[in-house]
């Protein structure tokens, strides 16, 4: 179960756990669950394309996005089944044979933005809070991690969901909010591309601070942000706020 | 002037050349030229959507199917103006300031097939001779190199094309027209995916044996084909036929 970004394609490639185990082609991978229909969060999925059986599970409004693009009828749906994923409803994983995986997924609704190929209308930068971006609840019955590789801004909603997780992956876009600009790569802030940042009295660190979750990890971190240097200053105080940057062949262990 | 395949990436993270000069994330990429519109021809567009500006020349074919897909409005139209390549007409490129760049371009007609994903009709492996595959002709006023990533079947236009020619860049797929059935990857001949295959009667090698070129180069070899292994017997019969594999990295220089 991954999220089919470039980065899982990096994963594949080092780690040999998902190195093929039959023939040139094989994968383990038995499904990818979308959190939503961004350019960075779909590509991946046309280097599954080899005809390698998995589900592709999403949301209605992602699902949909697919659809409108004819390019990904390259994973044929005979052999990648698109399954629309129901909002708070949890969800048993399968593994191909059909037996249970183990994990129960629960997707919520996140803050966030349309893509950008997809803007349109006189807001486009409007927040909205529907299947287009989520999160997911993952559990094994013991433990409770939650997966929000995008969010706008914090909710009551969210704050409930997080609270008392065994982990949580959030969104580690940005440092400051007008990171980009500064960096002369974008005229535009963390706040209209839909994501929040890390530092500041609303930003990420604050806003999960008391929220009784064990481990707190950045995830989907732009080549901008000072954190993914180990010797910055940036580093040091999100580390000392306790939380961890994560890396290519991160492996979390219960 | 590349196209902007998955090994264009590549090329880009591992030559010198086109690393970064200005900032975090300039490239010196003019202009990037389509041959057709498979998904390992289009797909690499999707990663120079950081709103660096260059051209993108396709045919009519080709922009077509780039308007029917919206993720490929990622790649903002004011920063990559799209521009149609009129077939057989000689095309002078340009650089970003507009001066010219010394290279002229003839885009011409290559027998193919319509992508998988647009595939369609009562015949969908039909071969077609029209702007949706094509190749491209390059001179320099002294040099005249001819670039065919895909070719489905040898014609007297073709022909025509590449004899005389001081390099061939030419569809290296398969070996045999069989042979991703024989190695269990997929259900189709090669003649299905409309690649003709280099050995045999009406393979590559003989087709391009008598025309005069100086150097024949194969480029877009698929992973099951042995010529990618310096020490197979098939590599070996390409190179006592005079003929090149292209490797990552690979310069020519007249």
């Amino acid at each position: 179960m991954v999220n089919a970004s470039p980065d899982l394609r990096t994963q594949i490639n080092q780690t040999p756990a998902l190195h093929p185990r039959e023939g040139l082609r094989s994968t383990p991978i038995a499904g990818v669950i979308l959190t939503g229909g961004e350019v960075d969060t779909i590509t991946g999925l046309l280097t599954l394309r080899e005809r390698e059986p998995f589900t592709l599970l999403a949301t209605t409004e992602v699902l949909a996005m697919l659809d409108a693009n004819p390019i990904f009828e390259a994973l044929n749906r005979e052999v990648v089944p698109r399954e629309t994923m129901a909002l708070d409803q949890p969800l048993p994983l399968r593994l191909r044979d059909g037996s249970p995986a183990g994990l129960t997924i629960v997707p919520f609704v996140v803050p966030g933005k349309v893509p950008l190929y997809a803007e349109a209308g006189p807001d486009p930068a409007a927040i909205c809070e529907n299947g287009e971006t989520i999160g997911l609840e993952i559990s094994d019955g013991a433990h409770r991690v939650c997966f929000v590789p995008g969010c706008a801004r914090m909710t009551d909603n969210l704050r409930v969901r997080l609270r008392g997780a065994d982990a949580v992956f959030f969104d580690g876009t940005l440092w400051v909010d007008d990171e980009m600009i500064r960096a002369g790569l974008g005229e535009k802030t963390g706040r209209r591309m839909g994501h929040m940042s890390i530092d500041g009295m609303e930003g990420t660190i604050a806003a999960l601070r008391d929220l009784g979750i064990k481990r707190r990890i950045f995830i989907h971190i732009n080549n901008s942000n000072p954190v993914l240097l180990a010797d910055s200053p940036e580093r040091a105080q999100v580390e000392a706020a306790g939380w961890e940057v994560s890396h290519d062949g991160m492996r979390i262990t219960a």
